[in-house]
């Protein structure tokens, strides 16, 4: 077989992800703690330790003094296990959870996984619609949720009327801030704890947050809402573990907590500015050659460009996702840069 | 805040992990994927490759020709995921899943997550006993599951017969052999899909394999099997996903991979005899001691030391585990060494 040898991973004409390059702190941390694992914390005392000033930097983040948390695999790890508190929690042998229909596929893997009815409800103007969403939901539903930065559109929904809508029904209420959760704290949004009755949250320093894969997060109000998970360990010097896995990456924890130590706030901020008109640029650019396009709440541009065309940007070498709907989506990460952008117009223009 | 500036882990005295030093080519393709994520192939096209190739590799390794299966968050997720396949698959709206009560505490989780009912059957002489499984079964038993390197022991379940108790009820059988999957190949055990009418299979890389965390293996008999978990992917350019997480780690794939090629199969022979070789001469020094030793089927050793001196020992650095019943218990792994142990043995005769 092929020894491994491969060149780093080249971001140059990446578009579609919404991973990123690592901060050079993150990846240093990150190689360090490589051989470590916090799912086994008597033995590895040191990032068991790094956990836990993880989750205050999440709190400090999201508005949340004294959070509850961990860092998970990620954000479809963290929507799971938000599903599990509430289903766990609830009296109900049938149990439903009502998203907006732009809600992560993690909503619907978990829906499987966890064996809930998912209602969803339609968006206006591409954010969710608490009117749609108060329709849906009845003495039966668990868990409410919503999206602080869509996967689509980087749109945010209405936050503090859906916390309403859930906690009328007594339902728990989610938000997903997997991506949205870095660029936020710098618009002016209101999506965090500190802004309405939020119960748990989903915010990835692996994405925006620029740590290394696998470092996702999962903060909750109390800890009595993370206790819903709890299973006994045996052979472990630890009694009970709250996560969806088992052994975990070390890696990712020492890693989001360099990271955040050496972008929170000003970084992120600098970065959100950059992204946001990196964004905007895009959009212009795009507009003034016919394209119709979502106008970017978040750093994050959609426009009809033509399958067609998206296919021989692809062959071009540029990583491009589509939307549900069939339109060119383009992420703008930290690693996006304007002078990338100007490639990729003129390669858009080339056609 | 503080900076990040830890030393490396430090194995010198961890007898209790179940995963290790990954091999230095391991750390290396670790390091050079860092920034990548097979759980977006079309994106991050080489490590999606790769991928393939560790899948195709533990195949290899436990006898299955044309292997479907993915690298798992590690043994944790590939437990879940093969309740979850045998819970889809099924045709009941009360479906149970019977594991011998030495089952990794992912089982319990597994039930908690999927909401399964759990039966658990009392080993004889540390392995399952078939026949006390064949009672537990019946026409709702979606999952039968045996273990080859039970956590506590390291011993090796009666496979061939517990399969046959699966497939009497046309439950699937599942092996967990997340640690041992990477011993037994060069002990005399029948473990494995080319020995038994097994249908899926946990074998953990980065734990015996020594790849760096996070990775895990989950390996079906066919690809239907995994077909099980697909739920539908907008917004990447693949289609379906089956993996329990979204955003994966393209490091450990690189890892698992690096680690299978350097030392596939003379390098884990060898390791496989240094440490059963140590397992022996611990156990016997333990035994010229006066403890009561479960004799090691693979290298591991539990022994009725005393709480109280397990308690001086953790006190002198070392990371020691317990048995559910109370025994010492020294895994031994590839960083656990001849010196390693004669030091411990030294400070267990200190006091």
């Amino acid at each position: 077989m092929q020894r491994v040898e491969p060149a780093p991973q080249d971001f140059d004409r990446v578009l579609s992800s919404m991973c990123t390059e690592p901060h050079p702190m993150a990846r240093q941390a990150a190689e360090r703690f490589l051989a470590t694992n916090p799912g086994d914390p008597a033995t590895y005392q040191e990032v068991a330790d790094l956990e836990r000033e993880a989750v205050e930097m999440l709190g400090t983040v999201t508005g949340l003094p004294d959070p509850a948390g961990y860092v998970t695999s990620g954000g479809t790890e963290a929507n799971i296990q938000a599903v599990r508190i509430a289903r766990n929690r609830a009296d109900t042998d049938d149990p439903n959870v009502v998203v907006p229909t732009h809600g992560h596929f993690s909503f619907w893997k978990a829906a499987d996984v966890l064996g809930v009815e998912l209602r969803t409800a339609p968006p206006s103007d591409y954010r969710a619609d608490p009117d749609v969403m108060a329709e849906l939901v009845d003495a039966d539903t668990v868990l409410v949720a919503g999206v602080a930065g869509t996967t689509e559109y980087g749109y945010v929904d209405p936050i503090p009327e859906l916390a309403e809508v859930a906690h009328s029904v007594d339902a728990l209420f989610h938000v997903d801030a997997a991506w949205g959760g870095f660029y936020l704290p710098f618009s002016d949004h209101r999506w965090h704890f500190g802004h309405a009755a939020v119960d748990t949250m989903t915010i990835d320093p692996h994405k925006v947050g620029q740590a290394a894969v696998p470092a996702g997060g999962l903060l909750a109000r109390s800890p009595e809402l993370l206790d819903e998970l709890a299973i006994d360990t045996p052979y472990l010097e630890s009694t009970k573990q709250v996560t969806l896995t088992g052994t975990r990456s070390g890696a990712g924890v020492a890693s989001a907590v360099a990271a955040m130590e050496a972008l929170w706030p000003e970084g992120y901020r600098e970065q959100y500015h950059r992204s946001m008109d990196n964004a905007e640029w895009l959009a212009a650019e795009l507009r003034e050659r016919g394209y119709d396009v979502v106008e970017p709440e978040l750093p994050l541009v959609a426009a009809d460009v033509s399958v067609a065309l998206v296919e021989e940007l692809r062959e071009r070498g540029w990583r491009v996702a589509k939307t549900e709907a069939g339109e060119l989506r383009v992420v703008c990460m930290p690693h996006v840069t304007r002078s990338m952008l100007r490639s990729f117009v003129a390669d858009l223009d080339w056609y």
